[in-house]
């Protein structure tokens, strides 16, 4: 049958930004849902949040739509326009190419969970809001840089 | 912001199926969450319910990916190898082209509610396993005819 016995997932942690950005997503695993499905199409991971942990630093996609329900706990909803908190049930979607970055912190004294489900493009790039940095991801490891495509400072 | 106000969404109900098989869709109805939010890469659908109904005939996907959560109540997966119970939470993944049909049928009580997630290939066949029918999705109306093709009967 296809249903998913998410019990038997391995909660993975760890993050593949580069330098001290790394610990930036400590308190943040995923379970890789759709892959133990065996999706290819588009991802289906459930984000666990401790209290504090942020789901990514903040950023938009070139290529892939993306869309996120919460299911367990409150999120804030970071934007260029501000903060707005979601609960269990509410959905969210990032249309590919909108240059409004997003993540989700939470802010709140409880575990927090949401689906995320993103396009897998073939190519893309991730634009970070708020710091200079962007990412190309395609074949082989994903590469990071500053947003005009030159190296990033040693120390980031 | 790009959450979505799922409370303005209007409700969709009604059936492409041909001539009585529309019928067999009664009490159920749906928000396209994803569109709403601008998404065109893959539906992001909440699928509602009513205690009898189902949410489809049971069919496969030959090019489209498709993801299951239960966000209310509990409904029945069926397929080939028979009938599982999902709940609140619960996840399934149904990779495309595998030929195994599946429905979910809310054979409780009570309102029953799952997010629906289905990549929009260009050019899609589903397969209905139960009857003998696909059909065709692509540019214009869906096209439905027999498994080898033929028109359906009349009758249907």
């Amino acid at each position: 049958m296809a249903k998913i016995d998410l019990d038997k997932l391995q909660a993975r942690s760890g993050s593949i930004y580069p330098g001290n950005l790394a610990g930036q997503m400590d308190g943040r695993t995923s379970l890789r849902a759709g892959d133990a499905g065996g999706l290819t199409q588009f991802g289906a991971n459930i984000i666990i949040l401790a209290p504090g942990a942020k789901s990514s630093l903040r950023h938009w996609h070139l290529n892939e739509d993306e869309f996120v329900m919460v299911t367990q706990g409150r999120v804030m909803l970071h934007m260029d326009a501000g903060e707005e908190e979601m609960t269990v049930g509410e959905c969210a979607a990032f249309p590919a190419g909108v240059a409004d970055g997003h993540c989700f912190i939470n802010q709140s004294d409880e575990e927090a969970r949401f689906l995320v489900i993103g396009t897998r493009a073939p190519h893309e790039v991730a634009t970070y809001s708020d710091i200079d940095m962007k990412v190309v991801l395609g074949e082989g490891n994903p590469v990071f840089t500053r947003h005009d495509g030159t190296p990033l400072p040693d120390d980031i």
